[in-house]
Parts: structure tokens; C-alpha cells; sequence
């Protein structure tokens, strides 16, 4: 690819010589490992004085670049640069249509154009694949699941019967969908399983890491709306309603029936209780314990969590509370001395 | 189903007509959704009166219903009755006995009447199933792993060799029975795997959720007791100790060696440390983490883990602490004011 | 074996009759348990008076024992001992060279001597199998992945395309490696994935639990250095580097480009934030949140990660915070009296 055809394609603008031939896309650290043929990227002028110096034939940047013997793209934002050009010059392998001879596939499923199903696949009675979906090698697809086009069900992935991906969604390996809620209820002193015979709803554009468990609803569906992005190890419970463009970081825990609503985005390792509602653009740190419902764009910290401003101040003395308490103490014994002298 | 046959089914009491037919069960929430031929539940008066000006064609009760020209039915607990008319009503889809062509089945291995081997399920030498029980797609049974009457192993779940299921037990997707423990003995700097020989017990009635890890014994057994309900991508490590009627709640983690007595709750993402005897019916609430061993009976919360009562208090000064720590400056300059006055 | 015959094997030297014949290592507990022909361990006297009581033919000490009627086996360490003669005493069963016939292998695979593949594993085109290796059935070894010698991938394991593992690396059940880093970068309010076209490099002697998940790098290489130990439930995101002799316990998480130096101990359901840098020799407890970089050599605890020390003093105090607000709101009545009377 020469940079004249590259600039367009990742909306920048060509500074310097277009006929300049790229092969590869490479991180400006280290910089001895930049070679010729290298596209490389600085956010800020300290990055592009090391990229300038390298090996590499040319720079992306994303602000008003000095002079510079190296031909350059401008953009806004290199991340979506790099996001753009590593599609480019990584382009994914692409698999062969068909079902794989050793993969099962049952009755009444309907594959559409370009379907993969991979070596010991399994593909149940009823389900439907959309167009270009990749079913990779040992995922099994339940009893009438609806996959939409383009989906890539990673290897040794299981999706439960009766459940519905939309397009473009993409879930990792080791990945559980559609698994029964955890529900029961004591009959003197047995626990009777609640049937779980409701669904899961996953819309356009979600991903969904390796290792997630996601259970099917009691009654009605547990969903999750469109780009909505979950990391590796993440539960979500029966009943949890997942907005749009949520993030969700790895071994997150949302417990049953609680809505998280459009955009909030939940660190790692974030639990929230149930039956409780997230409210829009919620962010909550690292670690986080919610047991309580949270208002829209409040960012939240600790355990219980509280204000993330308020868990900032108070994480700061609480390791001073040795010396709190000191303080008091000293107070108490100059107190009565004073008293005991008036 | 008509609500004269329904009622003794659920244990309950019929008021009005019996010869109405059922169809179906349906939650009261939202009632336009309620149609002619459903049966929906009320808890409270106010569910009732949702319920009854809805299309449904009978409500089941808890309370002492008012007058109701529906039929109702009285149960001393709706959500029982919803268990059992969930099983009446969506019947599981009965698997046909057998094994599937393109699954493995080694050789000396025992299937009870009725068992079904999944597409590409692995049955490993030696392995014994009982009766009526289901081994799903891809899931694989170690080898001389027993395996009682009516069990579910969901797709993808792994049990490793020489393990034993009691009856009805059922394991999701993903999960991992019997893997080794983390054991290891410095040698110099080099760390000695110690060989995980032990096994592990799981006694009946017990549920594991998906991606959960069960690990083997060094020597002798981990042991889940009968009727215990394990939630998603939980932890448990060698050496075990799980009593009867527990509920782990997802993300929990359980140490090496520890002990945790019957009817235990553990919230989701609880962490309890090695080598501990949890007391019979002690409650964890949700990020619990456990350094110490606990009394029977007790609720904690906090990490390090304190008494429940404790810890809200505790928890309400901690967003408190800035204005404490201010109070107590004032109150030394105040004092220091009044002792240079004196 | 006989006793003299076990005492070199072990690194320990023979006290009394060699020729006493073993077959069995079984713990000192419960006592009542040990039959003639086993070999049990003391680490203390008190063990050891069971263990001389009980019927075992011969005990393993690591002190000056005293006058005792059976042979015993003096070494250094009886753990070491016991990892030892656990691997004497319970070997591995050897499984069969060659792929099974229900596996699929595909084109330009090169497998090493000795190699086993297991029923309805899945080897991708280009991998590459080092001698005597192991691949339990479902597991998926993805194309051009290069195994080392001697690793044993378990049941149902994942290996994404393109990843590298030393010799004798263990990767149990359910576990994922080379699964997409968590990265995207907002286009407006549309989310566009980064393509992750890094590797992941797992070094000699590493051995990854049950249903861990480890990421493979946007660019670059997610990196488990040699002889690191990984329990169970781990998540490990991309360009994440993973030093020598490196603890996680279970539930661990660490986020993305995090370097984790040497001999670093990360106990279970410990959180470590991205782009940090945790010094060798670090020891976190359990559930400690780490969101800063920290120095070699340190012990923390608590959220966020303070010194052990003062997480242990501050907890103390964070439970007697009620009686500490109380002393203040005590003080401040006592001085306004004061102040009022002067």
C-alpha cells in the first residue's frame, strides 16, 4: 500500500511523499525495532522525535507536526488510526465456507452464504447461522439459537438452546451463554430448582470474552443491547439487562435482575447486587461493591461504593487512622488534665 | 391443564372453577402481556389487583384473597408454586437414549439405561453413568469417573479422571471437575509440582453453574455435600470441604483445606482464605473476604471480615472519615487555645 | 519398593531396617487409615507420635527423631518429600502415542515423538507438537501454534492461532490462551475494535489452572516468564508481562500492559490495574486492589494497596470507628463546656 492509498482509508491527510510503500504497522517502542516499509505512530511530539529518528518510512499524528524529512498522515486520534491499519495490514485468515467433515451438524438448521462450522463443531436441531458467521472448532450452537451474519463463535464456546445473537457478534473462547439462572426456592428444607426456561437476547455489535458466563432469564430474556463490550471471566446473571455501549472489564459480577443502562462502563473485578438499576453513564473503579441502585453519570468507588471523590479522600486517612486515634487519645488526656485543673 | 388438575399438582387450594384451561404460566409484570388461557401469581394485594384486571384466566395466591371473579388458587408460597408450574409447564425436551455417532466412548465403561452421549462428547475408559443420565455435545468424563442416576453434564464440561457424581447432579457448560490443585514445594529456587492424587466427591442434588473450577485433593477428597448450589465461575480449591445446602453465589473462591459446614452462604465474589472451619449457616455478604475461621451462624461482611452490624456502621463513618479527621484538628487547636489561656 | 531403595530417591538418609517394602505414601491423618506397606510424614513430634502408633511400616521425618521402633527416613523438608513419593507412587498413566481417530489434525502439523492426541481434539493446520507432548480430548491447538516437549494441554482447553509455549507447560481444563485483548477506540459513539494481532509467549515450566484466560497482545506479546504458576480463574489481559517464578492465586486479574516482575506473590481475587509495574518479590494478599506501581520487595494489603503493616493497624481501627466518632463528639461537649465556663 503506498501512503497516498493509505491516508484516505484511515481518514487522515498525506503530509510529504505519497509514493511511499508501507508493508507494516509497527509501535514507535522500541524504536531500533522499527525497519523500512514501517508505518509508525506518536501522539506527542516527545514520541514523534523517536519515530522521526528510527528506520521507520512514515508517521501518523495526530497534531500540527514540525518540518519533517519523513512523509506523515495526519489524523485526530492515532488509536482509530492504529485500529484502522492493523485491519489493513493484518487482514484475518479467511476460512473456508462449509462444515467441517467432522463437525455434527443437525435437522432444520439453516446455514447462510459463507457459513464456517470447524472440525468437531456441533450445530443442534433448529438453529439458524447467518451469512459469513464462523462457528470455530468444538463451540457447540443449542436447539434453535438464532446467530445473525457475520458472528465469530470462538472455539470450545457453548451456546444453550433457544437463544438469539444479532449480527456482528463476536464471543470467545470457553464463553457460556444461555446457562440456567441460579434460582430456587426452599420446601421445608430442600431447595427446589426454579426452571429457567427463559432466553438470552445478545443485539449488533457485541463482544463477548473468553471465559463469560451468561445465564438465561427465569422468565422473559436477560439482554444485551448493541456494542456492548464484555472482557474475559464476567457474569451476568438470570434476568440482567445490559444496555447499549456498556464496557464491562474482566471478572465483572452483575447479580439477577438488575438493569444497567446505556454506557456505563464497570472495572475490573466490579460487583453489583441485584434487582437494582445502574443508572446511564455510571462508571464505577476497580473493585467496586454496589448494593444499591445509582443515579446517571455518578462515578463510583469502594465497598459499599460511595462517591469516587468521597472514597478518594477517605482511603487517604483511613491508613492515617492509627494516627487518628492517637490524636483523640492525646485529646482525651489533655482534656482531663485541663479539667481537673479548672 | 385444567385448574381443578392444577392445584393439587402445586400443593395448593382451588376457589371458584376448576374446569378452566391453562396453558401456560406468565409473570404478572407487565399485564398487558397476560392473555386468556395464562395463570399468573400474586404475592400482595397489590400484584393481585394487577393480576386480576389483567386477561389472565386464574391467579394463584398467598394471602387471603379478596372476593375475585377469576379463579385463583391458594399456596402457602408463590414462588413453589411457580417452580412446579414452571416443570408442568415447559417440560425439559426429552434426549433420546444412546450414543451419538459421532461421539467416543472407551472401552469397560458402564451406561445405565436411557443415558444419552451427545455429538462429540468423550466417554474415557472405565467411566460408569447411571440411569437416565446426560452427557451433552463435547462434554468429557474422565476415566473410572462414576457418575450416578439422572445427571446433566451440560455441553463442554470437563470432569477429569477417576471422580464421582452422587445422583442428580448437573453440571453447565464449562465447568471443570478435578483438576490439580495448586501445589508446589520449593526446591532451591525451583518450585516441585506436588502430584494431585486425590479425587473429588459430589453428592446428590448438588448444581454447578458454568465456568466453575473444582480442583482434586493432594490426597483424599474435595467434597461437596448433598443439595449445596454452586453459582457461576466459582473456586474451589483442593482439599475442600463444602457441607450440604450451601449456596455459593457467583465468583466466590474457597482456599485450600478449608471447611465450610452446612447451610453456608457466600455471597457473590466472597473470598475465603486456606485452612478454615466456617460454621454451620454463617452468611457472607457480597466481597466478603474471610482471613479467619467463623462461628456458626454468624452474618459478616468486610475485608477482613467482621460482624454484618459492625461493618454497616463502620462503613457509614468510613465516607465520614474527612470530616472527622477535621473535627479532631479543630478540636486540638481549640484546646491548645484554651490551654495557653489558662 | 523398599526402603532403602526409597531413601535416595527422596534425598534422605535411611534410619533402621532398609528392607522394609512400601507401597503407599497416605497422611499421618487419621492414623486409623495407615496399613502395613505405607510410608507416612511427621513434621513434628506431635505428628510423629501418631504416626509411630499408627500401622504404617516406616515414617518420613524433618527433625532428630527419637528412639523409634520403625525405620524411618530422615530429610529435609517432608513436603519436598512428599511431592517426591507421590510421583513414585502414583505415576502418570502413560497414554498411547498417536492421534486418535476421532481427532482431527490438520495440513503442515509436525508432531514430535511420542505424541498423543486425544478423542475429538482439534490440532490446526502449521502447529507444531513437541515430543511427548499431550493433547486430552476437545482441547483445540489453533494453526501454527508451536508446542514445546512434554506439555500436557487438558480436556477442553483452548490455544488460539499463532502462540508459543515452552516445555512442560500444563494448561488445564477450560482454559484459554491467545483470545483478543479488551481494546477499542470510540469513532463518535461507535466503539471499533482493535484488531489484536500480538502473540502470547508462555516460557518452560509454567503451569495454568482451570478456566483461566490469558489475552494475546495488540502488538507485541502477552509474556509468562519460566517456572510461574497460575491457579485457576485468572485473568491476564493483553501485553501483560509475567516474570519468573510468579504466583497468582485463584481469581487473580491483571490488566492490560502491566509488567509483573519476578517472584511476585498475587493471592486469591488480588486486582491489578493497567500500564504498572508490581517490583520482584511483591506480595499482595488476598483481595488486595493494586491501582499504582509498587516497589520490589514489598507485602500489601487492602483497597487500594497499602503496606501490610498499616492495612493491618488501620483495619483494626476501621471497626472501632462508631466508638472513635463518639470519643470526638465527647470531646468537642467537654471543651464547649470548658470554653463556656473560662
Amino acid at each position: 500500500v503506498t501512503l497516498a492509498e493509505l491516508a484516505p482509508l484511515i481518514g487522515g491527510e498525506l503530509i510529504g511523499d505519497g509514493s511511499v510503500e508501507i508493508r507494516r504497522v509497527a509501535p514507535v517502542d522500541p524504536p531500533g525495532a522499527l525497519q523500512a516499509g514501517d508505518i509508525t505512530l506518536a501522539e506527542s511530539e516527545q514520541f514523534f522525535e523517536k519515530a522521526h529518528a528510527s528506520n521507520a518510512s512514515a508517521i501518523v499524528v495526530s497534531f500540527e507536526p514540525p518540518a519533517s524529512a519523513k512523509p506523515l498522515i495526519r489524523v485526530k486520534k492515532t488509536t482509530l488510526a492504529l485500529a484502522k491499519m492493523l485491519s489493513i495490514f493484518h487482514s484475518v485468515e479467511k476460512l473456508a465456507a462449509g462444515v467441517h467433515p467432522t463437525a455434527f451438524v443437525g435437522r432444520d438448521v439453516t446455514l447462510g452464504n459463507g457459513v464456517h462450522v470447524g472440525p468437531n463443531a456441533v450445530v443442534k436441531d433448529g438453529a439458524s447461522i447467518g451469512d459469513r458467521s464462523i462457528v470455530h472448532a468444538g463451540a457447540v450452537v443449542g436447539e434453535r439459537v438464532f446467530l445473525g451474519a457475520d458472528c465469530v463463535i470462538h472455539s470450545n464456546a457453548t451456546l444453550y438452546r433457544d437463544i438469539r445473537l444479532g449480527d456482528r457478534v463476536i464471543v470467545h473462547s470457553g464463553s457460556v451463554i444461555g446457562s440456567d439462572g441460579f434460582g430456587y426456592v426452599l420446601d421445608g428444607k430442600t431447595r427446589v430448582k426454579i426452571p429457567q426456561v427463559g432466553t438470552v437476547i445478545v443485539e449488533d455489535d457485541v463482544e463477548i470474552g473468553a471465559n463469560v458466563a451468561i445465564d438465561r432469564s427465569t422468565l422473559g430474556a436477560t439482554v444485551i443491547r448493541r456494542g456492548t463490550k464484555i472482557d474475559n471471566l464476567v457474569q451476568i446473571a438470570h434476568g440482567v439487562i445490559v444496555g447499549r455501549r456498556v464496557l464491562f472489564a474482566a471478572q465483572v459480577g452483575v447479580a439477577g435482575s438488575t438493569t444497567i443502562e446505556d454506557d456505563v462502563v464497570l472495572a475490573g473485578q466490579v460487583g453489583v447486587a441485584g434487582h437494582l438499576r445502574i443508572g446511564k453513564g455510571v462508571v464505577a473503579t476497580a473493585q467496586t461493591g454496589i448494593p444499591n441502585s445509582v443515579d446517571a453519570g455518578t462515578m463510583i468507588s469502594g465497598y459499599p461504593a460511595i462517591p469516587n471523590r468521597d472514597w478518594l479522600k477517605a482511603s487517604a486517612i483511613f491508613r492515617q487512622l492509627p494516627a487518628l486515634k492517637k490524636r483523640v487519645a492525646e485529646l482525651e488526656e489533655r482534656l482531663s488534665e485541663l479539667e481537673a485543673k479548672r
